[in-house]
């Protein structure tokens, strides 16, 4: 298949290209680099494989249009990837997110691309009175600008297909984390010890628990899917079905640095900032029943991106 | 209080503009007069009521942050009518419903306005696997770009509420029927039949089955809830509780219009258009639990908004 990954270059997007690219498709990789870096392709690039790089924005049209034509599917990865960003600034997601989204539509219906998979996000289900939180849950009122953006996207991805015969796989992720990282909260503590290696302040209080998933356990489930599930609309939560709390996820990151004496600092509250969802646990048996079995379980996946972006980001250096 | 109804010289608007002036309200009304009427306020204007008309776009952030300032409340109505448009053209509930309804969030919280009513619809459901619906209902695909706008606007309430403490009250509304009605498919018979007196053509194959409620019922309901329950967001299916088929509103339209033969034709299949959802029953037990009883049945509105519609457009002139 011929394949363009919008957000190619980054995080979940890089890894989502190895294993496209392992299974022989030809990759085109639509990434405006603000967050995406281009050496996470490099080993690509390197060995002439068919991978091309488009370095253009979404909001870029026709750029956009330009490149659709002859694309079998597209896996829509790009979005703004720092949800803490919208209680500041306000029309980021909406231009990134849901603009964004409509213009890969949009493209796709003037080139007669049908089928699309998107990365939405267990945020769109904001503070869920269901825990685990199945796929059916409702209302969707998320807390966030970012989860906001997600569920248009969701709603516009499900209007083209009811209108425009699309075929769509909606993903909802739970907390990806792994190589390649570039934000989060592991990535944060690990840059506060490289500032600090004597304190580790945590937003909250610490007892908000989320749902994990590695990185490349995410990239495998979507590609399986997409593979796997032939419905107008395919929808799935992709996470490792447990949960973990940011205080521990705060003493295995201590843990990993192999540093001496660290005071762990809350800073207190329920939650880390306005928006922040302190309890989330994502259902995912429908996932499981496809046939994936996720290599790390929540507290796993974490302390596996600890040492591999200790390792990244050079904390002892 | 102080209220800003978008869409206010529209048709559900004006008649919400009637209630809010009837219970001691002032009122500003911001309106493009796309679809709006002025001639729906004039009543109000004659009578040197409270009432204040601001002719201007949603997408004029600038007029829009201008008039904000000192407004208690604000129901957002405004949005483009014609749900079948998106088939046609892709940006326009883009625009008119999610970037517009953005734009008044955010005029909002820069003037410390911090309530918001909002005018959803039925359609976020799509094509739903439960019926009557109720307000829990998942997983939420609309199945047209109209839809998309509406969930994309209900999901930026829920985040600046999350995020910048608003109080929110979202309503989906059935199919809203009734006089100074502009569009929808009373409007549209009686407009073919005004061309064609011995036959009304139906888009469809006249099974398709909506739940459907009275205009003055519709703006009656939101503002009884808006002063009556005060969670953060407050969520409520707005409808008759019953519904009514397309064939059957094709017969009520012919015997109210008096004509002497009318030969209804099907066009068939089970949807009027891509994007029209066949079947949409709204389950009303929150809406009924809160004390509202609807003046009119589903048939009973329509037969109602038939008389007014063929008065107003003047079928037998």
């Amino acid at each position: 298949m011929r394949i363009l990954v919008t957000g190619g270059a980054g995080f979940v997007g890089s890894h989502l290209v190895d294993i496209l690219v392992e299974d022989g498709n030809s990759v085109v990789v639509y990434d405006n680099l603000s967050s995406g870096k281009p050496h996470f392709l490099q080993h690509h690039l390197d060995q002439g494989s068919p991978v091309e790089i488009v370095k253009a924005d979404l909001l870029d049209l026709d750029t956009l249009k330009e490149n659709m034509p002859g694309i079998d599917i597209v896996f829509h990865l790009a979005a703004n990837p720092d949800i803490r960003l919208g209680t500041e600034v306000t029309d980021t997601d909406l231009k990134q997110g849901t603009i964004a989204t409509y213009n890969v539509l949009e493209a796709m219906r003037l080139a007669g691309t049908k089928k699309i998979a998107f990365a939405s996000s267990s945020v769109v289900y904001g503070e869920a009175s269901v825990m685990p939180t199945p796929e059916d849950y409702g209302p969707l009122f998320p807390i966030s600008l970012y989860g906001a953006s997600k569920l248009a996207g969701e709603g516009l991805i499900s209007a083209w297909v009811g209108t425009f015969s699309l075929q769509a796989w909606i993903f909802r992720f739970a907390n990806v984390v792994g190589e390649r990282g570039t934000h989060g909260v592991i990535f944060d503590f690990i840059h506060k010890l490289k500032n600090d290696p004597t304190r580790l302040e945590v937003l909250g209080d610490g007892n908000q628990a989320k749902s994990y998933i590695e990185v490349r356990d995410c990239a495998r489930s979507m590609y399986h899917l997409v593979c796997t599930t032939d419905a107008a609309i395919n929808y799935y939560n992709l996470g490792s079905g447990d949960v973990c709390s940011v205080r521990r996820i705060a003493e295995i990151v201590v843990e990993e640095s192999g540093l001496p004496e660290v005071s762990i600092e809350y800073t207190g509250g329920s939650r880390g900032w306005a928006g922040d969802v302190p309890q989330a646990s994502l259902a995912v048996d429908r996932m499981k029943d496809s046939g994936i079995t996720p290599t790390f379980d929540s507290e796993g996946s974490i302390r596996h991106t600890a040492r591999a972006l200790i390792e990244e980001i050079g904390l002892h250096d």
